[in-house]
């Protein structure tokens, strides 16, 4: 059940049998050569709507820029400051919670995001014991990170070893083609590439990783695994999601 | 062309030839009985990718989630604060204008945007100027409302007349159903609608306006009407953007 | 009846007959060569004062700096952030509000402080239903622009035509020689102005209005115009106020 | 020389020869049975525009709501909060240095904004140094207490003895006598008076000053003594500001 | 008692015969060639300690950091802008009180702190009303400055005369001998030392406090000095501190 | 080197030879029936110290309050929110990477802090950025938790097994033990202890583990204990440290 696609009667229904909602998080930042700059965003937006037609849970809408502050030496990358981004969770979280969702399982897509969602997770629990919002005791929010699955991460070793990286992963470049496989790029990708540098600063980032990958070779990524990543991690959020909003 | 579908170096080669993007900006918002809560974004999104068809331009990524705090008190709306949505303003133009863009045009689908828009350009450039950014004097940004081009308010007042109301709308309900004909929605709508009440807190709007809209018969829209506002909106919006982007 | 020149008893009674307020809020900015920096704020005001004489409202201190960033690059500007200026309204509304005031009427003089007020009315509402405070459903805010009432609009377009122009117009010109006949300023003023570029940052103002006006020709202002508009605000924002406070 | 009742070609030969600005502050606030709640702001604004004319200085908008929270349990106080007027001094402060100001002298009206306005002072110098804006380390901020002055501390002895209090003070109550003869008041004022208790929150300020006096009893004002304070402050607060502007 | 050095239900039984805390505050900045960079927060804290140990109170953790952006121009000072000690203090007020303490007594050993206190205490006790804490008429705070205390003054005025100066003084390095006298410093000082230049941004300080002392001759300092400063601070703030918790 | 103890002088020596500097952070709050409160901070600062003497690097104040809001249902209990953390964080590192630092190892000893330091190095890089320090590029933050080195990880698994738990564990109490041995509490622990629930608001966590311990058992630890696990993360930490200050 999509919330943009829902009218307010129909959440209204909803919310008398679940408390629960997904929203998908991801990034608008550079890819590499070939990655879309969106990746993030698609993945997180592609798999936490399947996560929810399986679970029939409410999806929210994608949070498409996050903390991508690192990236943003490359042209294309927007990014929200972390304490910018902790405002939109409180406010999101504020306005849900008011509305009785109390549960809030975000699918993210991006792993500079986890930091700064946990932050706002807790900046967002004192906020509203602070305000003594009638609920505020039984909010929980969760950070759910498809790329971190144990399946998805099990099938990224078989498929690619350690040409999986860390940033413009094959694995997630093969959701995206997977998802729009009228948006598969090509480019020539250097055969070295760089990683095991920490990330700093934007300069230092585009200094040391000067194509924006990061231990990857994104030439491997194939619709068809795409197809593979995407199951797997369906599969393991939605019994993840499930105990979390079964979970007391 | 997208930016989410879009590489890092594809934007480089937008650059060499165009400083201009669109932003969609919508809202998720409750719409009435039977409006979509995300309808202020998918109008937004689809007339903004629409444009960028029409004129070549970037397309970014769509803000989704705007500031609609009068609309809480139905579930389901999400809103960002003022404040908060001018940070994130503050934060994509930051980012971008560092890259190299400069014309920053925001197709917005959602009035109660219009206000806190513009007073996140006025903070942006005093920011962008007090950083001594190198083309600060340069950026310029416009927010375009699709629902006041003024083919798509003739159109408007032909097919509907005083049923059009100010939220809720026929034409905005239109749009969604040429965009989504699978999630048209049917509810009994009361044949009364409050209308001409101003907006204050969101409890007294729901108090005034207890189904959500404001003076309108979405019943009247259909998917055909929804495709004459879109390209009515479009074609007035081009004319608009590459007037914005090459003016001085 | 000013509450400067008040004692808090004398409030308190007053709230016992209305819970209304006037609040002036003009500018401190440039207002081209012969416009006093102070016009907004003198403007606002005087007619601020008119209005609760006539209507015996209780009329606030006046907010002589407001939103004009734009204007910041000519000398003697002063402007507040729009997000300075939302907590600064927020914090307003919230001390008079927990006293018992609900009807929050803002006579305006600058059309650069339309948006962030808006944007601040919005946020105000939600922080006082955040905080459950007691009145907090019942707090009314409204924006009344002297300069937009169709009696002055008339007027002007009558007396002036196109040299009415839109900043440093003879208008708000005339009503500060009307309020302070001994600053009446002479300089030479080109007979062209610039006029029809859109309002960016304050390095882009002034390049484009090198002297600071916009369209107008303030050398045709008189004090006796000045009365004139006075006259026809102060009526009509009279009205408009007695309509604000005794509407539901 | 009003910086409002000047233009900015007036303000731009000013800086020729000085770059000193004289800022009145007040507040808006009780004074008890009898004094204005305009008070600090009406001393402050009378005494600052008076050493503008003793010294040829420009003279800025008053501030006339200030840090009063303390008195927001009697009606019609506005106060900001701290964090509030901070922001609004730095705004006040860099639009003016960037316009080639540097020298900024605060002619305050009310005690309780001093710990608020110093920490100010620092955060803006902060803030410009942080920018690299050009004259980031010549801008030099002070603020003067017109109740504060030798002269006029020895003034209220001689006339009010153990009787001027700290809050409402017949001092103060004097100079708006002098300022507003119009506006005189009278209320009965119990004998006993309440004094010594700390100042906490405004609930606890009101609960031990009922009335809202602080150990003073301002029947003993007159317009005359207002006139003598205010030459003795307006002197001595000239010189002082002309050893600021001149100092290194 | 020390927080530190106690168990979650020790302070649950403190809280049954005493809502007092002192919390120690002091500054990591320069303090001269031989001052030691923590010499406001050692002081702080060991007098802070001393009174707790006389009045059974319980002692917090040292807030090491202050605000001393005026220092910041030589190397290894740290400091707060005053906007962000402002929500340090508002989160321990807030943390604290909740819980059930009440009496705040903040004992200072840097007098670039007052101010921002001063302006903390303010905001907080709004922040606590506004959000209707159970205790928030109750939550009082007081800054105690060790180093004008009358008897430390005297002390020093007997000790030093002139050459106590107002930074880097010989008393507060003599508290730092005593409390840590393996890290007493020597270096040569210039018999000339700067003074009477009122404080400003931090270039500027150093500019005119070229090595960091104001006015005083630290070489003056020994341990045995140090003793009897801290003897006498903390004679005198226990009885101070006991009467700020017993006051109503 | 301890900062705090230094004078600035020996702090610009320090510089020409390093641009490292260590700052401990921990935490106030409650670790069950017999941790101390400050067990965090203690930890921190006592491995930071032992590392800076191992490794001849400048070692900052501790910051001895963190991010604990989960805690704060547990009297004693002091957290900063996230966004004041990383304003502090901010901070922090802008006085410093001023005056020449640029390598902040964090030594950590509190969970709870880690996402919002990961959050403010990523706002400060780009604060930094954004305002074009001249060594913006070359700042580099890193967070060291000391109770994840793998060799204290090896010695509490070995000495404690399951009974380690995750908080008020008996290994950082055995460093409590072994730095302040005369704070060694005794308290009756229940053998049951409940682990596993997740950490969301301060109500939630006191509900489910209504001691404060998180699968631990602490009467495990001893003052012997605590000196192998700090001789354990001394060595691990000083290794990483001239690591991270080494690299590029």
């Amino acid at each position: 059940m999509l919330l943009h696609l829902s009218t307010w009667p129909e959440v209204e229904t909803y919310l008398l049998q679940s408390t629960g909602i997904i929203l998908p998080i991801g990034s608008t930042e550079q890819h590499g050569p070939t990655g879309l700059i969106g990746t993030d965003a698609i993945c997180a937006e592609a798999i936490a709507r399947g996560v929810g037609e399986a679970t029939q849970a409410m999806v929210g809408p994608t949070i498409n820029v996050g903390m991508a502050l690192h990236h943003t030496a490359f042209p294309g990358t927007i990014s929200l400051r972390p304490t910018t981004l902790i405002q939109v969770v409180r406010d999101y979280i504020t306005c849900l919670s008011k509305a009785g969702f109390s549960k809030f399982y975000f699918i993210n897509g991006h792993g500079g995001n986890i930091a700064t969602l946990k932050a706002a997770f807790s900046e967002t629990y004192a906020y509203l014991e602070d305000l003594q919002i009638h609920n505020a005791h039984q909010v929980q929010c969760q950070v759910a990170n498809w790329f971190m699955c144990s399946s998805v991460y099990k099938l990224a070793k078989e498929l690619y070893g350690d040409q999986e990286g860390s940033h413009a992963t094959p694995s997630e470049v093969a959701v995206t083609q997977f998802v729009y496989p009228e948006a598969i790029k090509q480019a020539p990708l250097s055969p070295e590439v760089a990683k095991g540098h920490r990330i700093y600063s934007a300069a230092d980032f585009r200094l040391h990783y000067p194509d924006g990958r990061m231990g990857s070779n994104p030439a491997l990524a194939t619709p068809e695994h795409g197809k593979q990543f995407y199951d797997a991690a369906v599969k393991e959020l939605s019994n993840s999601y499930l105990e979390f909003v079964n979970a007391e």
